[in-house]
């Protein structure tokens, strides 16, 4: 149907907009649109199979904040965003049970480094609940693991997970990785939130690769942020925004060596990120108020 | 004449040239193009006030050497690349004095972080020839500083390099920077060497901001290394590259909000770039062999 | 028989023999020394349950390279070291099969980084044999993993250990980690191999910690260094050296808050031996010459 | 009169104290005891050259707070600290002017690398008071620097930070550097703040590696913390901590090569005080609540 390649739901239903006539109806998705904390909220929810092959995504429900906003670091800017990653996600996520969160994506690599950065923002209270019950009894378990890169470790990112589901028993994955967007103005300011797993870096058609429910035998929650976009995306969206729209994109995405970039100042925006992801999820899976998680992370 | 800011001396040229008629002649600049070990060199020469008007650059010897090839990985790719910019570097230098080495940028942002990095990989021997005359007695004396950003020290780095150059008196100076391209096919393809100082950052215009004889009472020789594009650049040279020629690139470039990007894998590219010119800086100053070097630096 | 703890059987031999009557010999135990390399070799063999018992080490085999000597930096000290290394360790593995590498204990921590900085130096094949068999076919599958520590992850490094063997299924694993000692000048300057496990940091006596044959259901190869020292050890080593003997070594040892130093330049020492042990392993694993795992390793 | 070396004037004055009659009376030296925010202060003042030549120690004043008590984290412990260091410091300092922060020491060491790592808690102001008066205009111009070590960067920190001073003209400067101790209970656990200066790292008896008023023509106000502690020393406490008192420390202290250590976790250790004297500088120059430092800093 269309060929550009998203990780976010909401991108894959503009794109069949975009393709489709005028007047067709996405038969199998739901969208709505809402706000949180003064930041914009859209829900698309893949009903059925039908859905799921039209956008190219499993069964699920996405969430996309919009972020756009924080950088003009309006009032509370940092708190209402948690805020706001962190109700959206405590929805999602089961009343109770123990949480492994997965941290995906090359430390060493700047816009990949998403995942394992948010980590060190996660409180790890599994092991303290039984040294210490009086203390971090009343904390739901949450341990953590970065899993590395292929090349790094010649160990699959899902390999790792699933073996460590299977010692750590956990009741659900929480899994924190950097996107691709197919919209300039989404890198480092959106947020996805979703309940079908995901299937990290470019292992697409790979089930081997995927990290979800029937792959790990638990429900496999994501968190991700795009961080770099396509060359050709960012050329098309400068066209569009300057009101250049008699060109051919086809032709535009026709390079041989595709290039993906990754704004300047990435390393400043993935930490500030990572640090909204890990105390949306502290938010989400534990009764505490944001500058008590501050203490507790030293 | 033009608007489009670039770093390169080669590109300013180019620049004139799309805007002038064919027949008309740069006066003032002298270009040349050569070969060393298998990598493009580049030169342009300006001459005199006219030149360096036209172009925007002061007057001076500016080298190109295209490392597009460098990243085929064909034979002896480094240690070319080592030996090319060595050669062209010391050419350019003083045949003897003292050496301080400065690395501008920002080390906490990738992108900007080669000039404090390329330090890493300079062999440091001032304070060695006095220790140790017998093993260090035949080495040039080179001193190395990473001078930081404004905003992180609140000191301008020219203030910065004006005192240390009071203090520590070396001939001259060699300074390191990343840079600006208007051509993504050269970002971290291609070193500038130059005998006429730097201003860094934004500081066009900024007399304070420069590093050049006139500010430092040394020679100031320039090694840079574009790590960033502006977004309307990328985006031209996208459509350029499919053929697309029919767009109008003054409104593309009227984003109120320019961006700027960097490639996705900017800390590998980086860190490699930083080691070229390091040891390319040995090879010009020392009589040392590469392996040498590297036995040296540990 | 003795209450002072050493992650070394060279140590728990000593300690034995000093507490021991002149005549008494150490049953269940075979001891010898060697050279590899001009490097001394200390062999420790713990042959039964008696010996396993009186020195509180597991059956097995324990060799200690002295790397003393490495600190001079005489001719091929780096190189030595490595084959030495290696070559102890080659003869300790099986003959083939896929290595699984895990780094132990805390990056965040300088002394106890060693394991995880290893890895840096381990060639990652497992990946590069299926994808690019004309190129690594020839090469032994080796995937490496750091699996953080309880405080950062809150997961046991052999729950995840255990995990990572179920998936990645290798033949047998190393596992690489600081040790402690009760020898000051053993600090940074010994590497122990042992074939039969270890239990990773304060384990003592936590079967469920214990990394080995039983607990995993593959054999475990432990190379580690002492990069600590009690400062009741460091003391009484003090002492010693200069000649003081009539102190009450237990009252020494009586304080209420045991204190674990390390040496001033730890940071470099431990990057230092993280290299050597990585090329070892890659020594014993590989058919390649030092310089080839330089390159390879970039 | 002795050798034992300290940094710490308050440990030279122990030191007489200890090779001196008991009726003797240590002359032209002024010293006394309180407390701020809960932790101990101690007060040493050199009045005159014949105080300075008894206990090595330019005239001046030298205060030592006695942070042991922080590392029980009582309540607000990070809060008081920050308060008692800062009030100390202002105290001392000029009431208005522009300061100079210098980080002195190796970042690349962890017990040497308090100096650089302090100046990432410390607000830089010099450049945003001109920028952004209306924010800015109330805060005194603050920039800090870096210096590096000789090793690394071929020039003497002092010359360093001539430099510095020469163009960026500061009112004073505050320098801040890791000290050697002769107590093991003060590692990490007192803090010297003195108006006199300092002589980075071995440069004893080094004129021109002091930085002094004399040597720069402004006021030099030092702040520092023991991170290491001599393993001779270590060994005196230890056995005068366990009662043992008839050995000859003259002969404990004889070994060849002396040994330095520092704790096992400096790393976590070092982090967490330069974020207390970093904030302990803002609370001495700046009036600012310590939250908001935390929002400045981001």
């Amino acid at each position: 149907m269309y060929t550009k390649r998203t990780d976010l739901a909401l991108e894959a239903q503009e794109l069949w907009q975009e393709g489709a006539e005028k007047t067709a109806k996405l038969s199998g998705v739901k969208a709505g649109k809402s706000r949180r904390e003064g930041y914009p909220v859209t829900r698309v929810e893949i009903l059925d199979a039908g859905g799921a092959k039209t956008l190219g995504k499993p069964v699920g429900t996405y969430l996309t904040l919009d972020f756009t906003a924080y950088w003009q670091r309006r009032e509370d800017y940092f708190q209402r965003a948690v805020r706001a990653l962190g109700a959206e996600l405590k929805a999602m996520l089961p009343g109770d049970g123990a949480a492994l969160v997965i941290g995906l994506g090359n430390r060493a690599m700047t816009p990949d480094a998403v995942g394992p950065l948010t980590l060190e923002s996660v409180l790890i209270t599994r092991h303290l609940r039984a040294a210490m019950p009086k203390q971090f009894g009343g904390f739901r378990p949450v341990s953590a693991f970065s899993v590395g890169v292929l090349g790094t470790t010649g160990v699959e990112s899902a390999e790792a997970v699933r073996g460590l589901v299977k010692e750590v028993e956990p009741d659900f994955v929480i899994a924190i990785d950097a996107l691709a967007s197919r919209r300039t103005g989404r890198v480092c300011a959106a947020v996805q939130l979703s309940d079908s797993g995901i299937i990290p870096g470019s292992g697409v058609g790979n089930h081997r690769a995927a990290l979800n429910k029937d792959s790990l035998g638990v429900p496999v929650f994501a968190v991700g942020v795009p961080t770099v976009v396509d060359a050709a995306t960012l050329a098309a969206d400068l066209l569009e925004e300057s009101g250049i729209t008699e060109f051919d994109e086809k032709r535009l995405r026709s390079r041989k060596q595709p290039m993906t970039v990754t704004p300047r100042d990435i390393d400043a925006q993935v930490r500030e990120l990572a640090r909204v992801m890990g105390y949306g999820v502290n938010w989400a899976l534990q009764e505490l108020e944001i500058e008590d998680m501050a203490a507790l992370l030293g």
